[in-house]
């Protein structure tokens, strides 16, 4: 069957030709179908059971160009088949933090998977104050998992190469090269930011050591393949609820630095943080919820740290690559292996300070920025919250070598907010 | 066509079924064939025209196990597709410097190419102290084409991860994860060693300190996807004559670290080095040897420093994903572009050390020995070049990261062999 757009008139006759699909809804059900794509690739489809609300699903298509830059700047639609191959490792690896994926359709570049209607993006209800309390045991267990068990610290050397075959995603990693790495720090037409904290931008495009440091980073994005990352896991990839937490969207998946996903998350907190300085007048409820989340931060951290070792420790295996178990067999090998457990994690989060980092310049003067920011009306109040990421950004990133606990990052948070009167 | 073993008696039928090869020898020529496959996975046959030396070539056919081992030992025949990938990736780079490629055959596992008659594998006559004037320039330029073209500092990254994508090479590379890295630092039947180092072996695989580096090696080895790396280039990958040099068997080829490359070859070079305490008894022409040697190894990395700098600043494209050019393009730029240069190619010394330290280390308590090395029949002899090496070994490895130059490197070996007496 050849490739054509779905859309809400056609999209029912396309479910009957799926085998996995067909008897989803009752033969007579009424279903609604409403187009809710809100990201920048993919069209996406909720279709309900009207009688039924808990009979949904959600159909995704990628269509053949970059949806927030229209036609002109075409996309292959490879990039549905990473999002239901990393969907399948997800609900392997982490059941329940993920949605459940129903079918994948290759021609057709569309997956249908879980309706999460009782779910939100977590972008908006975070700049709202809402508080999620089982928010940091959730994360930290997709994170230690998914990564644990797509790494080498888990998989023979041969499975995990085999795996990483199946994710080269050329075109989709080009884009965070591009978006995240190079053209922020640089002229590029794209890119936008707030005239009231030019004099910061252009400091960083001029920055020698930055620069190399950013750099350095980039290469580590290309080129540490240690783990399946989502490559995209900001607050708009996770949809949650005060019991439920789901990691949605993992289209730019491939092998590459734990500390990229872990940085993404940590960093859209603190970009949050910040936003409340615009968001939240009133310095009580603001520094409650700011509170929440740092405090959050810590135990993403603390907890992702806990686990991963855990589950190493756990689920070595004779044939781990790194390493095999019997490498420690010797006297003092368990103490070794403990050693060599903690050193990794440390240097996840050096990679964490690192590229969350770059992820914060790049959300100041890059293409994209958050919404937590950019919703912010008034210039001025939004200046304070970029110029306070910038500084924290760069610090993240120049002093990463240096950092040994989650509490040297949410320091220097602390420490470039602390005199802000707005 | 189904897959055969080629012998002397089938193996002129074969070339005339292929079409690039059928020609090769005129219709009525004496062709004399003889096996001369000394490597550890392959059959080698050399066909020659006996009228006319120089119309002859070599067929190397991979077989479904490891030739060192038997059929015990099976190994998929894909390694023979990575070899003709490989040489054409060198012969694209580095003309001259590797053989011609004539013809592949994928369903015979079946490479065709041009027969070095004129040239000997380097390892024999580096025992018998011949000095190879040229070797240093060809071998600086081998690697400095190759590793630099195949990377992102000339490659977008597209570009690189689709020819990453060719190179899985799951199985080879397994077995050097197995033997250079593992394998040698725990009990492993296949291990073997000189009872008279046994005390520094033992030493080795209780080290935690030692272990936790070469874990960081392995680590490197298989996740730093730096460029297209050899990955076996011993002294027996290499044949050269006094004014010409190629690189041969690259089917170990994948995406690795620059300095997996640069430390074989410069840590075969010291283990031949320390090969004559055993083989040269004559002082003056051991010491003139030995400085040929440590010599020809400063050239070889100063001459690659030089030479990948160029390439990289004549070559560097808009976009080059390390950095696209435009990244430099402010009033420092171009300082900044020579300092991440010059800090790459550090980072590349600190690797060739790292890597080139474990490889020492694995030579000495692994499976393989070399046979600089293993052809000393005095054992009292052959342990004081074992002894050296394994001392070479721990220090490259840990003190990689204090080097800063290769004479730092060459310091290390004569400090620790300045009290040798043979």
């Amino acid at each position: 069957m050849p490739f054509y757009p779905l859309n809400e008139n056609n999209i029912l006759d396309y479910l009957q030709q799926r085998p996995a699909l067909k008897d989803f809804f009752p033969a007579d059900a009424p279903v609604a179908i409403r187009e809710v794509g809100d990201g920048n690739l993919n069209f996406v489809y909720i279709i309900e059971n009207q009688d039924d609300p808990e009979n949904a699903m959600v159909i995704k298509q990628a269509l053949p160009y970059l949806r927030v830059l229209g036609e002109s700047w075409p996309l292959t639609q490879e990039r549905a088949r990473y999002e239901a191959q990393a969907l399948q490792e997800h609900n392997k690896y982490a059941p329940g933090l993920a949605p459940e994926l129903y079918d994948f359709d290759d021609e057709m570049s569309t997956i249908a998977m879980e309706y999460l209607g009782k779910h939100a993006i977590m972008r908006k209800p975070m700049v709202a104050r809402e508080k999620f309390p089982r928010f940091a045991e959730h994360i930290s267990s997709f994170l230690a998992r998914t990564l644990y068990f797509t790494s080498d610290y888990y998989l023979s050397g041969p499975e995990k190469k085999l795996l990483q075959a199946k994710f080269v995603n050329e075109e989709l990693r080009k884009l965070q090269e591009d978006f995240v790495y190079t053209n922020p720090y640089k002229e590029s037409e794209e890119n936008n930011w707030n005239p009231l904290v030019d004099d910061e931008v252009q400091a960083v495009r001029a920055d020698t050591a930055l620069k190399l440091e950013i750099a350095a980073m980039k290469n580590s994005y290309m080129n540490h393949a240690e783990a399946l990352i989502h490559a995209d896991l900001h607050t708009g990839s996770i949809m949650l609820n005060q019991e439920d937490t789901r990691v949605i969207d993992p289209e730019f998946a491939f092998f590459g630095p734990m500390g990229y996903d872990i940085g993404a998350v940590l960093q859209n907190l603190v970009l949050n943080y910040l936003s409340h300085y615009g968001h939240t007048p009133d310095p009580e409820a603001r520094a409650d919820y700011q509170a929440w989340v740092l405090e959050t931060i810590r135990e993403i951290w603390n907890q992702f740290a806990a686990k991963f070792d855990a589950l190493w420790a756990e689920n070595a295996r004779p044939d781990s690559e790194l390493m095999p178990l019997g490498y420690w067999d010797y006297p003092d090998g368990q103490e070794a292996f403990a050693a060599y457990r903690q050193r990794t994690i440390q240097h996840i989060l050096e990679e964490t300070a690192g590229h969350g980092g770059v992820k914060f310049l790049r959300r100041m003067m890059g293409v994209v920025s958050v919404w937590d920011i950019s919703s912010i009306e008034d210039p001025a109040k939004r200046a304070v919250a970029e110029r306070a990421a910038i500084h924290i950004g760069k610090r993240w990133l120049m002093e990463r070598k240096a950092i040994s606990s989650i509490d040297d990052l949410i320091g220097i948070v602390q420490e470039e907010t602390k005199d802000i009167v707005v």
